[in-house]
């Protein structure tokens, strides 16, 4: 920052105690399947949209959409579903002990979560004025992606744990919460204090899968 | 967490003023096009290599892959291509003031940044067994996008600033870098020391796209 640029005050300098603690943020990030029954106040729901909105999206056009789901009959309807789905899922496992295996993982706590947020993306939306979009319009969902992680990360500082619902039919979903047609669901988001913590992600814990060594994930060119 | 669980130490306690810490990196990340010249070390590279793995992927799949870009052809060939896009994506503004605000605008530091790092996604990984991709095979790619994200936040944490582009063919990318054809081009990210820092969007500052309320993001079933 050029000093006194447009009066936004002075640039921060995060020393190296802070990048530590984000490390260990990272690590102990989860993805929350198990939860207690200790509500999350309002107070604390405010700040983790706040925060989402803080995220980097692509002609900042911030197209992600929150949907606070509080019917417990939408609630109940969309557990129902996530069961029939993972179900369903079930079936890609030839192998019955990987079958087994599957069905004996709890994969949402979309009943118990004290909270429960579906985010969706605005396909169309008015901010951005199209800027970045024309080859690649997965960028909006992109952009709202990073919302919902940014939302992850200002929950867990707070002791409050996410889990992201994938087995569900998008358009079922939205569907169900009835959002407008040009919203595509991104994610079924769970909030709620975790039962339990831990540094190793459960399904590594139940040996469905375990972190793999970086210098498998990076090529040169 | 249940005290001694697996060994994994005392599940750590954020407090308040790491809390407020997180939430001014979070409002000082920017998406950076102006870098100046000075080298990223391999060590801070590596760093942040291995904190974007630390971030959720859909059944612990971690799809993510990273293409190092050290050939100046390649990327020469890269920043050409992206400015081509961005020439043609300007036809989509018909208002002629538009138009040229857009083409004034530093869309990318492709050719600058000290490092260029192209992320792909594997959308048939082994890792994870597909688990939770059935009806969204698309949490693959959000999964890497949620890596970008962490590799992001890193970077800021360091001083270190990051471009996002995506005015870019992903299959004309994929073919420069001579990647597998089941991998699917997230993002080139230029990443390197901004040559200035500030707390407001680059995009707001030059009138293009302001911040827009919460209000307008949440509504309620």
């Amino acid at each position: 920052m050029t000093s006194g640029e447009e009066g936004q005050g002075q640039a921060p300098v995060f020393g190296p105690d802070f990048a530590a603690q984000l490390e260990t943020l990272l690590q102990w990030r989860r993805d929350v399947r198990h939860f207690d029954q200790r509500p999350v106040a309002a107070a604390d729901m405010h700040v983790l949209l706040r925060s989402a909105c803080l995220a980097p999206s692509v002609g900042n056009a911030q197209p992600w959409r929150f949907v606070h789901v509080r019917s417990p009959a939408i609630r109940a309807a969309l557990a129902d579903h996530i069961d029939v789905e993972s179900r369903a899922a079930s079936a890609q496992y030839a192998d019955k002990g990987q079958r087994d295996s599957y069905l004996a993982l709890k994969l949402h706590g979309v009943r118990e979560a004290p909270e429960l947020l579906a985010v969706f993306c605005d396909e169309v939306p008015v901010a951005g004025h199209g800027l970045g979009i024309a080859t690649m319009p997965e960028m909006l969902r992109y952009s709202t992606v990073l919302a919902i992680h940014t939302l992850w990360l200002a929950a867990r500082v707070r002791g409050i744990g996410l889990g992201w619902v994938s087995i569900v039919q998008p358009r079922t979903a939205a569907a169900m919460l009835d959002v407008p047609a040009d919203w595509s669901l991104i994610a079924l988001l769970c909030i709620g204090y975790p039962a339990e913590q831990g540094q190793t992600p459960e399904l590594e814990k139940r040996g469905w899968q375990a972190r793999e060594p970086l210098a498998d994930r990076v090529i040169e060119r």
